[in-house]
């Protein structure tokens, strides 16, 4: 399976049901003659506004049905895919919606669309409609052809003709309108390659400049090198064009389509060059980019150019119920702002000796740990562990010893450790022992004492991180050392408990079957950051296990934890003003 | 060249650059410390509202950029692609927008997003900043996992939250609602192969179920036979969860979400298919299906569930303004009309024996001419205008013998012919013959004589047709003929000036290169039409040549004709009311 299709069979009806399971629209009862009509389900012909008919092929979604609603279309009728609808589709779709004020037909330069829209329309003023028709002819592909195809251009008929529909006017100025955008418009698309239909074997194509929507083959090949070549490929002719016709102060509406296989971010990178391409200061409005009026999965794109002739742009402003219609807006000069970055310079507060020298006993014992944690760590990772907490503790001896770290201060020094050792600690080990000490800091200027304040920072360390006591991660050792002080220990009972927590990881069994598949896809996940290789290591020992925020582990959904840590927090400082940053 | 990339460095800068040219979003400066941040440009954080902040690595779009806007987020936080932002960076990100209100950071469930953006939500606590944070974790892919991944539904959070914090709920509040909605969401993806990332080779993968949004593995390999069983095996295992956590009764806010490569036709295929395996009446809100969250271009999607409680359903329908939020609506049943379908019995009018006669003779004529003119279509095309001819022929001695025929009701007489002729003779020549005799019928009922309905009725041909005289068609015949009439010759006449004409297309040499290239274009798509084989070798004699509606041909456009005969139709008819379907 390639595609998520069915039949090929069934494209064109499952499209139309997709859209009209929104009630604003109805649609011909299936299997009715071939017939595929989507109709306004608001319409009342009796009403006297002119009803704006349109249509042709299907495989160009979500042109025609998706701009059936107030503002736009009041029908569409599609044939099969690439097909033209007949003769009697049109004509039943023009007896719909077709009131005392006339109907126009919006149509595409095909010749199946001219025969059967021109012979309905015909048929339907031989039976008293007023009917009056508009081809919209707007590639400039081939200018050496009399009859140009139509292609996304349409979308912008569809949508100035029918915000005059919309305010009432009558037909002949409704047509006299229609006619005037599509007598204006220019459109050129390029594609990477030709698009898949369904049943059929995809073609295989190089990039083509001048293509028609139908798979038809371009006006030549291209070969550009970028995006960015691409559009200039697409604009200059265009360009050419727009200028010759309407002179070179013209400002410009702009559509740019996606021909129905452009990721979102290609999509944006040919938005950004062609707003480059143009200059922003010339574009009155830019039709959202979107998929418009596609040709299946094509990967590809077209540009439309119409000069932003006052009506037109008010008309284009105008509210439209269709979902398919993205809206246009007069693009300005990206807006930036200055970062409020941190400044990392650490400046000495107060200072206490007898801190100073339990803090450098602290990181002699860390430096001094660093070949047996390496090489702990390379039983099981890639055996950096000593280097990354020895390079942590190598950052805070410099503080230390240029006098810097605010020994006295227990909030201040908190921040500063916090700070430091994500710098030079790098990875989710410094980051997490950066969270104990951030989060630790604000507890204690908010008042705690340390056994309590550390108590806090664990529990935001466990929160983001997501481990729990018995994973094998550095929590089996910080928690009942801090449970230690908070019931009165002193920082030897605390060494101990730490101790005999890091001894009983030894005992712990490795992680079922589910964790390893969930570490694995992140491992994947990891592979595409550019983070450095300790980060992965580190991972693996921060085994991710917290309980789930979701309920399917059996708890009730009113009554399971839903990180309460934070939430109490929030709750607790709810009470403070803003102060702005500290430093 | 296979995507529409530039640097693959570049695309992240690209597509926020794509995103602020709308002038209610600035983001951060350029090149500063890797800092992407895009914020709201109304935003005013001493207006006493949340602020909702979002992000993550890039490659999702429009996630999450897109979001910001008044009902939704603040500002995002971008990293690179699938890659998280720094702590600097959302650090940078809150400072911008948090003020008293606090700021609440929707942060899904991925190891780098939760340190990183936990710890700046806890560096810009200590700032002096209220700041609250939500982990969304919604994927149930791995029930075994306790980690669940953050996909899709993170946007409902963002939409929901964002109605709550803009009608100005207090940051416990929102903070709440947000949780509550994490905690309820259930998403699941399935996708057909990997994504593409920019710089990076494709991968090589079979359809998987239960993927992550970066490309990690899926849960497991599927081989679905079509979109309905590709959609059965996403929603089996979502509803038996969903029905696990909320009852079999709860109606749904449901959710389907195009991760990059789906075709338009084929979201709609799988919008279809999703109504119908939960059921229409269930599904209490459908946002619509389009790219929410995106894995680059990948070629599959997600379908996400939600219990819809009444406060969600609110704030789903809350406006907002981002234009990647493509609302949500309640689906329901297709609406169906019964199309009004021509009926296509003929009943004698008035009768006349000696046009009957007349009427006659020119079908002996058209049938004793078929071979002779199969002979000569074989010389160019593929050699059946006789037998077309013939076959129009017949149906109308058919319609004569059965004295069904009006021939005493001249412009009765000539709606018969057309329809008759267009059924009969099928393909484009049926079709323009019948518009000829449709339109000549409305102008002979207008009161007009037969030579200038004859001549009203061709133009109508040539409108639609787009060919002129000269051009190798039967206008070469028709128009001096009709000529002779107008100019008060009799039928004598008119038939040695329409041999006179048809003999001079002897002497026609063939259409310049372009238009053969138009027509070759034109023949590639008539192939995907099935359509009669007469249909293509009708059209090769229907060259295309009416002058282009566009101005390229230098034509002035303020003067050049413009279908000015369906204008001039259009006015002249403009009296005439609306009288209805006359059969």
């Amino acid at each position: 399976m390639d595609f998520f299709y069915d039949r090929p069979d069934a494209v064109v009806d499952a499209g139309l049901d997709a859209l009209c399971a929104d009630s604003g629209l109805v649609r011909s009862a299936p299997d009715t003659a071939g017939v595929r009509i989507v109709a306004r389900a608001d319409w009342d012909r009796r009403l006297g506004q002119v009803a704006l008919v349109s249509g042709g092929g299907a495989g160009h979604e979500p042109s025609h049905a998706g701009y059936v609603g107030s503002g736009m279309l009041t029908a569409a009728i599609s044939g099969e895919v690439f097909a033209s609808p007949s003769v009697e589709a049109v004509l039943a779709g023009i007896r719909r919606v077709s009131g005392e004020a006339g109907c126009l037909l919006i149509i595409k330069n095909y010749t199946g669309d001219r025969l059967n829209f021109g012979l309905a329309a015909e048929r339907a003023a031989g039976e008293g409609h007023r009917v009056a028709s508009v081809i919209v002819a707007d590639d400039i592909a081939l200018p050496q052809v009399a009859q140009p195809r139509g292609i996304a251009g349409t979308v912008l008929v569809h949508k100035i003709a029918g915000a005059c529909a919309a305010r009432g006017d009558e037909l002949e100025t409704v047509t006299a309108a229609a006619q005037r955008v599509a007598d204006e418009l220019c459109s050129l698309g390029l594609s990477l390659e030709a698009c898949h239909v369904p049943g059929q074997a995809t073609q295989s194509r190089q990039p083509e400049l001048g293509l028609g929507i139908h798979n038809e083959s371009g006006a030549q090949q291209v070969d550009p090198r970028d995006a960015s070549e691409a559009m200039g490929q697409v604009l200059a002719p265009l360009k050419a064009e727009f200028e010759r016709r309407f002179g070179a102060d013209m400002p410009m509406i702009v559509m740019l389509n996606d021909l129905g296989g452009c990721a979102p971010q290609e999509l944006a990178v040919l938005t950004r060059a062609l707003i480059d391409g143009l200059g922003v200061a010339r574009i009155e409005r830019l039709v959202r980019p979107a998929r418009l009026m596609t040709s299946m999965n094509m990967h590809g794109f077209s540009v439309t150019l119409l000069p932003a002739r006052t009506d037109y742009v008010q008309a284009l402003d105008e509210p439209a119920s269709p979902a398919a219609w993205p809206g246009a807006f007069k693009p300005a000069p990206v807006a930036h702002f200055e970062p409020h970055l941190s400044v990392n310079y650490e400046s000495a507060g107060m200072r206490d000796e007898a801190i100073e020298a339990r803090i450098g006993a602290v990181l002699a014992a860390v430096d001094q740990a660093r070949e047996a944690l390496d090489a702990l760590d390379a039983e099981s990772g890639d055996g950096d562990t000593g280097s990354t907490f020895a390079s942590g503790a190598k950052a805070v001896r410099k503080l230390l010893d240029e006098g810097l770290l605010s020994s006295a201060d227990n909030a201040r020094l908190c921040g500063q450790l916090g700070r430091t050792l994500a710098q030079a600690m790098g990875g989710s080990s410094g980051v997490l022992l950066s969270i104990l000490f951030a989060a630790a800091g604000v507890a204690l200027d908010e008042g705690l004492l340390w056994p309590e304040a550390l108590a806090q920072g664990i529990s935001r360390m466990q929160h983001y991180g997501g481990a729990r006591p018995g994973d094998r991660t550095m929590l089996d050792a910080l928690v009942p050392a801090v449970n230690a002080l908070r019931e009165g220990g002193d920082l030897t009972a605390a060494a101990k408990a730490a101790r005999e927590g890091a001894d009983a990881t030894a005992n712990i069994t490795q992680a079922g079957a589910g964790r390893a598949a969930y570490v694995r896809a992140e491992v994947l996940k990891g592979s595409l950051i550019p983070a450095p290789r300790r980060w992965r290591a580190c991972f693996r020992r921060w085994r991710a296990t917290e309980p789930s925020p979701g309920g399917r582990f059996g708890g009730n959904p009113d009554t399971r934890p839903r990180s309460g840590p934070r939430r109490a927090r929030s709750r607790s400082r709810a009470h403070r003003r803003y102060r702005g940053a500290r430093r």
